[in-house]
C-alpha cells in the first residue's frame, strides 16, 4: 500500500463518516495541520498515532505501515496556481527580505527551520470579515562558522 | 527621488544611528514587519506616518513623496534561493495543499486575502534554541457566485 | 464522482439536447460565464443551484456532491497557446501597466479583487464586424497599514 | 528622443501640474486607458494628438515624433508579480476555457481581437466596498476557411 | 468521438487508400495546407465540407461532428524540435524584427492577422536543388486608438 | 565599430533623409526583407553592396566592415511578445505539423533550408483590408543516409 | 505499428540473437550511427535497407513501412541529464563560439549542416586509457544574400 | 586585466595585422580549436605558451597572467540560437541516444571526458559543396563500482 | 525486465526480510552508496555483484540483466523539492564558487570527476545532536591543453 | 563598503602577496572552505575573525563591518555550467534519492542541515592519479510531529 492509497481512503472514509480533519486530530490528540499533511502523505506518523488513526478509521491492512514510511516531498509547480495557495506565495515575495529583515535582526544570522517547525490555523470573528490567522513556529538555526 | 533611493538613504541613516526596525517601527507607532517593508518599498505609507518617519531620520527632500507612491511589487526569482527566505518557499510547497484543506474546512470556499493583511515576527525564548513564530493575518474572502 | 466527470457528463447531456450554456444559465437563473465555469470545475456550486442543475440535466447520482466541492484551480501552462485565450494575455501583458496607473489613480492603492469578483460576455453588433464585450466587475481591496 | 524619455517627461509633467491621467485624456479628447497606454509606450499617437499633447504639457522637441513612433510592444515576466496585474492573469487562468465556450457559443470560431480593441476602466461606489469595472471591447474575427 | 480520433482514422483511411493530402484537397476543392491542418485537429470544418470528407473516406459516424467542432490549439513544446519545424521558428527569430519594420513600413501600425489568414506550399523545380515556396497571406489589422 | 552602431547609424540617416527601407533597398538592387536584415545586423553584406550603402548614407569609417561582419544572431525571448511578430510565431505553432505533412509529401523527408532562403513581403490591396504576403523561399535539404 | 514498436522488436531481436549495432550496421551494409539512429526512430530508411533489416531480424509485418516512415524528431530535455549526452552538450556549450570562429574563418558566412551530415564513432587504443573519436562531417551551407 | 579585456585586445591585434586563427594557433605550435578557446577565454593557457602569445601579438601587460587563470566556463543561453552553433546543439538532440548505444556498446558504462578531451575542424573540399569536418577525441572514463 | 522492475522487487524483498541497505552492501562486499544507486537504478553491477544480489534476494530471472544494463541516468526537476535532497542543491549553490577556489588552488585547472568517484555516509555521534558525515570522492581530470 | 567590493580587495590582496586561501584560513584559525567562502561573501564573518584579516591584508576602512555582514546568499543558474560545480550538481541529481535512503536509514524521518553544517577539501595522492576529497558534515534534523 501507497501513501497516495492511505490518503484516498481516509478522505474516503472522513466522508462517509462526515468527519472534519479538526475532529480527526483532536481524536489523535494532535495538531490539526499536522494531522492533515500527514494524512494528504507529506509527513511520516510516528507509530502510536498511525495505529490510533487506522483504528478510528478502520484503514485496511498497511495503512499503518505507510502513513510511517518517510516522505518524498515534492510539489507540482513552482510557482502554485490556486489561488489560496498562490496568495501564500505571493505573500513570501512580497515580504522575503522584510523576513530577513527583521529576525536576523532578533536573532542574528542563521535561519528558521522547517523541519522543527510546527503551524497553527485559527479563525478570527470579524464583523466586517472573519479572519484567518497562520502561526508559524520554527526553531532558530544559527550559521555555523568553522 | 525613486523609492530604491529612499530605501539607500533609511538603511544608512538607520547604520549611523545605529537603529533597528523594531525602534523605528516604535517610534512610528506602526508594526515592524509593515513599516520595513515600506521602508524596502514593497508598501505605500500614509501621508502622517510618511512624515513622521523622514522628520525622525531627516531624510532628504522628496522623499515623503516616495514613501508615498503605490510600489510595482517584484521580486527576482521564482524560486527564491537564500536560505531563510527559501525555507518559507517550502513551507508554501510541503503545506499548501494541507492549508487549502484546513482553511477552507473552517471557513468555506474562499481565499485568506493578501491584501487586507497583516503579519508579524516574535521570538520565543527556549532553552534548547529560541523559535521564530510569525503570524499571518488575513482577511478570509469568499468565492462569488454571480 | 470526480468534477472532471461531471463536467463531461454536463457536456454530453448539453450536446444530446442541443442546449447552450446561455441556456443552461437561464434555467438556474445565475451568469452565463459563472455556470459555465461551474460546469467546467473552475467554482464550486452552492447546493440549491447544483440540485437545479442535476435535476435539470438528470445528471447521475454523486454529481451534486462533486459540484459543490471547493476546486483546486490549476491551468496547463504559463502563457496560454489558443489564439482566443492568448489575446486575452496579451492584454493583460500590453495595458497591464495602463491598468494599474489608471485603477490606483481611481482607488487608491490596493487591487481589484478576482475572488469577490463577477464576470460578463456579451454581443455588441456592428455593421463592420460584430464585437466581444467583456464586463470584469470586482471589488476594490486596498492594501492595510499596520 | 525615444518613447521611454517621453514616458518620463509626460509623468514629470504630470506631477508638477498635479494632473491626472484621466484630465489628461478628457483634454485630449480620448479614451484615459488608450491615452495612458499611449503614454506610458504601447501604443502609438496619430499627429493630431501627439500634437495636442505636447501642446498641453509643454514637452520637448522630438516628443511628438517619439509618441507616433509604431511601438514594440514587450514586457517582462511571462507571469506577472504585482497582485493587481497578477489577478488579472489569475482571470485569465481561472476562466479562459470559460471565456472560450461563452464566445465562441455566442459568435462562432474565431477570436477577440486584441488590436481591434478597446477598453475602459470605471468606478462602481458601493456601500459594501466600490467595484473596478474593466469594460474590454473587441472586433470577432472569424478564422478563415480557404 | 473525439477530434484526435478521426485524425487517426483519416491517416487510415489516406494510407489504404494510397491518398494525398494534395489529393484529398483537391477532391474537397479547398486547398491542401487548410485541408490538412483541418484533418490534423487545427482547424474546424464548414459542415458542407465536413461531410463531402466523411462521404469521401467513409468516415464513421461522429466525424463529421468532430471535425465541425471549434479547437483549442495547442502545440507541444515553446522551441519546437523538430528540423523541419525548428527552421520555421528560426525564421521568425532571424527576421522577426526586420518583417516588423517592413510590413508598418508598407502598412501602418498594425499586423498581419494570423487568424484571417491563408497559406500556400509550392515547389519550385530547380537544377541546384528543388525549392520549397511558402506563401502566408493575412489581413492587414490596424490598431485602434480610442 | 560594432553592428549595433551602424544599425543606429543607419537608422539616424534613414530617418534625417526621410527614406524608406523599401527605397534602401531599391537604391542597392537587393531584396528589401534582406537589406533590412543586414542594416539590422542579423546578415553580413558582401563588399560591394556594403560599399555602396556606406557611400549612399554617407556612413561613418569603420561601417564597411562592420556590415560585412558574419552576425552572431540571436533574438530575446523564446516566445515574441511583440503581436506583429507574436502572430508568425503561433501561425509555426498553429500550422508546424501541417507543413511538414505537406511538404515532406511534396519532396520526401527533409527541410526548407532557413540558410539558402529568401523571403518577401508585398502589399495586396483588397476593399475588405488590404492583405500581407510573406513569400518564404527556401532549398529543400533532403535528409542523408550513409 | 508505430516507430516506436519496431524500435522494441528490433531491441529484443538484437538481444536475443546476441547482435551489436556494428553487426547489423554491417549486415546492411552502413554506416553503424545511422542505422542506430534509424533503428531508434530518428531517421527514415529508404526501402531497400529497411527490406534488408527486416529480413535480417525477421521483424512482423508493418515493420519496413514504418521504418520508412519520416520521423518527427524530438528529445526530452532542453539540457539532457545523462553524463554520456551532457558531456556532449557542454561541448556546444565551451566550444560552440570557438566552432564559429574557427568555421567561419574557413568557410566564410555560413553554417554546418546537420541535414546533409555523417557521423561516425571510433575507439583509438592508448595506454594510458583509450578514447573515443567523433567525427562529424556535414556540408556547409553559405548563408545567401538576395 | 580580466580574460575578457585580453579577449579584446587579441581581436584588436588579430585584425590590424590581418591575422587568421589558425595562423595565430600554427605560431603558437598548437591546435587550432584550443587557441582559439582560450583567447576567447574558455581555456587556461600554460605559462609558456601565454608568453610567446603575448609577445607575438605584442599584448599589454597583465595579458600573461589573465590568459593563465583558470576561467569559470559559462555560456548565455540553454539552447543556442545562432544557426551555426543551434546546429551543432541539434546534432546532440538527435543523436543523443544513438551515441550513448554506440560508445557504450564498443566501450561498457561510462562516458567521453570532455576535461580530457581536444577537437579539431577540417575542410573536405567537395564537388557538390565543401564539407566541415569536426574530430572530437576524449577519453573514455569508465564508471566506479565502489 | 526493466530496470525499474528489479528496483521494485528488491525493494520488496528488502521490506520482508526486515533488511538495510547497510545489509545488503556488507552481504555484497560493497559499499552502501554505491549498491543503493545500482539497487535504484542509477549504476549498472558487474555480473558477479548482481549474480550474488539474484542469490540473495531470490530475485526473479531476468533480474540480474537488468542490473547488469548500462542506466540512462535522469532525474526529476532541475531543482530537486524533497529537502533532505535540495539542501544538498543548496550546498552545492552557496558552496560552488568557494569549491573551484579551493579545488583548483590545491590541485590547478581541472575538475572532480563525477564518473571515477565514489561517496560514503557515516553517522558522527554527537550529544548535541548527531551529525550527517558525507565524504566524495573522486579522481581529480586536468584539462588537456592541444 | 558592499560584501562585493571586500571580496575585491582581498582577491587583490591575495594576488599581491602571492597568497593562498590555505594559507589565509591558517592565519585565521579557521578552516579553508569556511573562510573562503566568507571572503566571496557567502557568509558572516564573527567580528574578532574579521578584525584579523583586515588586520592581516590591510583591507580598507569599512571592510570589517561588511565581512560582519549577514549575506543574502543566490547564485547565477539554476543548473551551473562550470564542469568544476556541474559536477557537483550532477552528484546530487544521480545520488539524491541514494542519499535520501542510506541517511534516512541511519537516522531516520529528517535531513542533513547546511545551516549547522562544515566542509572540507583535502587531497589524496594516488599514482594513478590524485584524488580530491570533499567531506561535508551536517547536524541531522528530525522532522517535528506536534
Amino acid at each position: 500500500m501507497k501513501k497516495i492509497d492511505v490518503t484516498e481512503a481516509i478522505i474516503l472514509a472522513k466522508k462517509e463518516r462526515n468527519l472534519t480533519w479538526e475532529g480527526i486530530a483532536a481524536e489523535l490528540g494532535m495538531g490539526t495541520v499536522w494531522v492533515t499533511s500527514a494524512c494528504l502523505g507529506m509527513n511520516s506518523m510516528p507509530e502510536a498515532v498511525a495505529e490510533k488513526l487506522c483504528a478510528y478509521l478502520e484503514l485496511p491492512e498497511g495503512a499503518k505501515a505507510a502513513l510511517m514510511e518517510y516522505p518524498t516531498k515534492a510539489w507540482d509547480k513552482e510557482v502554485p496556481q490556486d489561488p489560496l495557495i498562490y496568495r501564500l506565495y505571493e505573500v513570501v515575495g512580497v515580504y522575503g527580505d522584510t523576513l530577513k529583515e527583521v529576525i536576523q535582526e532578533k536573532f542574528g544570522d542563521g535561519i528558521m527551520s522547517a523541519i522543527d517547525f510546527t503551524m497553527d490555523v485559527a479563525k478570527e470573528e470579524n464583523p466586517k470579515g472573519d479572519r484567518v490567522v497562520l502561526t508559524l513556529n520554527g526553531k532558530f538555526l544559527p550559521y555555523k562558522a568553522w
